[in-house]
């Protein structure tokens, strides 16, 4: 995301306070960038929620203390070709299989409640040096018929979506919607 | 926004670092949790883009050093009906024209963008004590055409939809949604 205008300058060392899944988001960050350019889809990152405790105004708004929040949603959301999309990065570490403990149950809630209103919910899971889209109603069926607290990789191979790594893009996400949902179709002329 | 879980009791009293609009945001909210809940639409006030620049992670990640930064998109933004949705709460203290110095240049891009890709984005315009639906399309339309830096209300009244208070609901702005975009139905049976 770009934020061009009105960036006080001394701040630019902005540190990275969430290592986990950095790189992930860093190259899903990238698509984004790359697809807002080239007039294929609009989809942001959303900030992450910040309770605000207490600022100083009189030496231009900086806040003094804050606290990270719980998102009840997921982390990406925006529009391609007229739909309504939304997705969380996950980085997953383990080569076996992938803990829900990773999904917070409001936003399994939320997840069910896109997919109803006729959006697209999915998740980026970067497991095993691949990336995979997987899809919410594959995430919600899994949670439903099973007892088991993770899913196996196994389980991820058979029902996600390869998405490559472009170079030139970053992780070339809307490929793996084109291939996970029908009749949204990735049309390369549609540009800005 | 709900953010149940997790949330440090401590921090409670967060403050309303935002004065200007917090009234119309109060009453828009309200609405978006009230859509919520009766599974009409999906829509939330996305988190102020924040820039941390430190952060105590010994005592629980509080943030000792951050600033605001400057939004590129609109304020709101979900999904109603399968249709993306976008928009910003401006309350106006001006009786007779609202300025454009409100909507920043990239907002006024990123409006162009979504309705390019096939969705809805409006700004909420509170003024002279009633709140219109002001569509980006007429938005555009009037940058274009006009060298004034300001939208006379005698054209907000004419272009615009008035959204009525319902103090069930709170700013009911589905009901405006479905009188300015056609296809775009409200149905109350769609309850969760």
């Amino acid at each position: 995301m770009k934020y061009p205008n009105n960036i006080k300058k001394e701040y630019k060392k902005e540190i990275n306070y969430k290592n986990r899944g950095m790189e992930l988001e860093y190259l899903i960050n990238e698509a984004c960038l790359y697809y807002i350019e080239n007039g294929l889809a609009i989809i942001y990152k959303k900030p992450t929620p910040i309770g605000i405790v207490d600022v100083d105004y009189k030496n231009g708004a900086v806040i003094h203390k804050a606290y990270f929040k719980e998102p009840s949603t997921l982390d990406y959301n925006g529009i391609y070709r007229g739909k309504y999309i939304e997705f969380d990065a996950k980085e997953c570490k383990s080569k076996t299989s992938f803990p829900l403990s990773n999904i917070h149950p409001h936003q399994i809630k939320h997840i069910e409640r896109v997919i109803k209103h006729g959006g697209i919910a999915f998740l980026i899971i970067s497991m095993n040096g691949l990336y995979y889209l997987f899809k919410g109603e594959d995430l919600l069926a899994f949670e439903k018929n099973n007892t088991r607290k993770s899913i196996p990789y196994d389980v991820i191979k058979k029902l996600g979506y390869l998405i490559n790594y472009n170079y030139n893009i970053g992780i070339d996400y809307l490929k793996g919607i084109d291939q996970a949902y029908k009749g949204v179709g990735y049309v390369e002329k549609n540009k800005e």
